[in-house]
């Protein structure tokens, strides 16, 4: 790679990163994306695709299974660990193809290695393919995101002690796991080993499995493991983890309670840390909180011509959060509208059911003082949630009692992740509920439950 | 059932008159809703609920045949055709006897009977378990609904032929089957039979299978069932239909060319007649236009007091829609709003891929001379629907080419009838394509597909 001269250079090519290049390809900038692995990220390599890959598998599981209520006579049914594993690598590499694609479509250069901003308008590769190319850039996109947390003297070794990132690649299915967080990653992880057939223990510090969620729907979907036999624990930490010649020990500790438990396997999935480690030269300053890049408005850092999207500039730590600032920061710095920052994103869960939110929570609602209504729908009402086997759940809508505005959507439930959509259009939009209600959904579908949630506001749905 | 004054009887207890009993309900009037069958109508009971119950062991098999691609060894599978049936019936079960819970939640009279409006505020019961009771009112809604047209000559008689109400209690499944009419019906019967084994050939008159969606999207399903060996054939008729021993001998007929075609069975899905015989009595006389009731923008009739809802006043046929009617209707004549008629509504066929659109098609948009641009996604560059290996497809809009209006989209693939939710908020909200190009979209989720379609208009998306 010979050393050129930029408009912009991105560090980074995950969701934030490779959208920031190809946005600036769109609007014909001379741009190059740094990145030490392979374009894609966390997201598409070691997060969001991959996992979504193996949680397919896990549904298959279940709807062969369940197939028998159905009318099928299926024989016995194996499955093959690896295979599921290498399918969803496959899909990642897959993608990961498609945004070199998408690179050279948009005219950016692809660096391979690890980008240093060695100065203002400098950045230096200092390992990898390109090691030693040095880029000079009038702007520099700083995207590079997070990597897993881990436990001070637990060694993450990929054989029995894993983050996501080792658990997306296990070589074997274990036995039996104990699963430390029950974020969307944990919660996702326990869905998809459970249906395989592992012994989940899902352990929660706070009062509720995932913790960001309304407590209506982490409750039922807590219920829903219970059904599925997958134990979650919540106030409870895990202390004292050691490894034993088959696995894990650990003590579950609930106030005064402390139970040891021994198992196969340990997953932590207890949050995500900044990837800043190499990345800013002794020269160069930027100011940061809790280790995350501080930006303005513009997404700039205190550093003129050095932005940040992304992970990296702190919560919620999601892919969609993430190309959304990145693309707002290059459109801004480019000259192409004024940025916007995020207030408003959906948050998903992929279990089955599923969960997926949007706005406040109830608790959030209460905590504000705001005067709201609620509206709920579950989907045992729904002539198509039935028809298609699949009724467990509901969709609440919390609305402001004065003007009827959306605060906040809250699904569990079959495609719960495609459902929210619409309320994030809504909430976006500042529509009220009455739009909702007013728009004809098409029947049968699950969407009718967003609109008859919305409906039981007013006393107004028809199906409960 | 004791003669009675009543503020409202509904006849006809589908989706138009359950929804409007049940309204009334809710308004506090007393309501009487008349039924010769069960509640639920043609959509619950003989339509659009049992349908899906039959798709989804459709899709189910598809899934368990593509399971080995995911991971999976799955021994010999049979199905039982008349559990996948019953099951089917089961789930109009279930759904009637929510309809029945809903009435006594509501206070609705159910009664059991043929109604007759025999005169302004009296419908006499004809037939049924309730004949002879007289039921006075002082306002009358029809909501008689339609059942399937059939061909002079051609005897449907649920062995060899039928319309989808006989087929959705077929006795065994057909070895080959000529389905006439490649509308939603057709085509969803078409995939459902093809999908357990049978040879389906699918054959409309019109220059496209689903002549009401966008050619594209058309194309693009028929290209998908050319793929499953599925046969369609357009601007054909089918003609002299005659019983033989072993099924039904056609000709299919293509200009001036005749095809004879042997087949075990034939349905017929060619459209819907409304149910009038025996609605009104010689004493009262409605306005009608060709059939179907005509109604003013209150859907009051040409006699005061006597209102139609639903398939009865004309197309589009479509449960929601009748619904929608219904209640506009209920909300009206007791003073709760000035009703509103339907302007835009989703249309939706469920076979796989699935196919989903409101507002206009490309080609309405440009016999409209309307000046517009396109926005398109495919499926293929999605993450999540590789990840769960359904990337068949596209999100396709149209949108106007001065305000950014969205005119119309088009979505095949999986979930299309979910997806179209969204548009369908936005088209009727007024919305423009930057609104949903503006709203983060969860990833990964096929949703992001109606982003990125949008975000194309503007030469925008990320990931083509």
């Amino acid at each position: 790679m010979a050393d050129t001269a930029y408009d912009l250079v991105v560090i980074g090519g995950g969701p934030a990163g490779y959208a920031a290049a190809i946005r600036a390809g769109q609007l014909g900038k001379k741009v190059a994306c740094v990145e030490m692995e392979r374009p894609g990220g966390t997201c598409l390599n070691w997060g969001c695709i991959p996992s979504k890959a193996l949680l397919k598998a896990a549904e298959t599981y279940e709807t062969i299974q369940h197939a028998d209520k159905l009318g099928f006579n299926v024989g016995e049914v194996t499955f093959d660990f690896d295979k599921i594993i290498q399918r969803s690598r496959g899909v990642s590499d897959q993608m990961a193809k498609g945004i070199e694609f998408l690179f050279k479509k948009n005219k950016v250069d692809y660096i391979s290695g690890v980008g240093q901003v060695s100065a203002p308008g400098m950045v230096e590769i200092t390992d990898g393919e390109d090691k030693g190319a040095i880029l000079t850039a009038s702007k520099i996109l700083i995207a590079t995101g997070c990597k897993a947390r881990t436990l001070p003297g637990v060694d993450v070794d990929g054989e029995n002690i894993f983050t996501s990132r080792e658990a997306l690649v296990m070589k074997k299915q274990p036995k039996s796991i104990v699963i430390v967080g029950a974020g969307a990653i944990g919660v996702e992880f326990a869905f998809f080993l459970k249906t395989l057939g592992t012994e989940v223990h899902l352990v929660e510090m706070l009062p509720q499995i995932l913790p960001h969620e309304d407590k209506d729907t982490a409750t039922a979907l807590q219920r829903s493991f219970k059904k599925k036999k997958l134990k979650t624990y919540t106030g409870t930490k895990v202390e004292n983890i050691k490894k034993t010649e088959g696995g894990v020990s650990l003590e579950l500790v609930k106030g005064d309670k402390r139970t040891p438990l021994e198992v196969e396997a340990l997953l932590l999935s207890i949050g995500i840390v900044p990837n800043m480690e190499g990345l800013l030269s002794s020269r160069v300053k930027l100011k940061e909180d809790r280790g995350y890049l501080v930006v303005n408005e513009n997404y700039e850092t205190n550093v003129k011509g050095i932005y940040g999207a992304g992970d990296i500039i702190g919560p919620p730590w999601l892919a969609h959060v993430a190309t959304y600032e990145a693309v707002q920061a290059v459109n801004g710095m480019f000259g192409h509208g004024t940025p916007k920052k995020v207030t408003l994103f959906p948050s998903c869960t992929y279990c089955q059911p599923q969960v997926a939110s949007v706005g406040m929570t109830e608790q959030m609602v209460k905590e504000k003082g705001i005067d709201y209504k609620v509206g709920k729908f579950p989907f045992t009402a729904s002539g198509k949630a039935v028809a298609i086997d699949s009724s467990e759940g509901f969709v609440k809508v919390i609305t402001d009692a004065q003007h009827g505005e959306i605060l906040g959507a809250h699904i569990i439930g079959h495609d719960a992740t495609e459902l929210i959509g619409e309320y994030a259009l809504a909430i976006h939009s500042e529509l009220t509920g009455e739009d909702i209600h007013d728009t004809i959904h098409a029947h049968p579908t699950l969407s009718e439950a967003n609109m008859e949630a919305v409906a039981s506001v007013f006393g107004e749905a028809i199906h409960i």
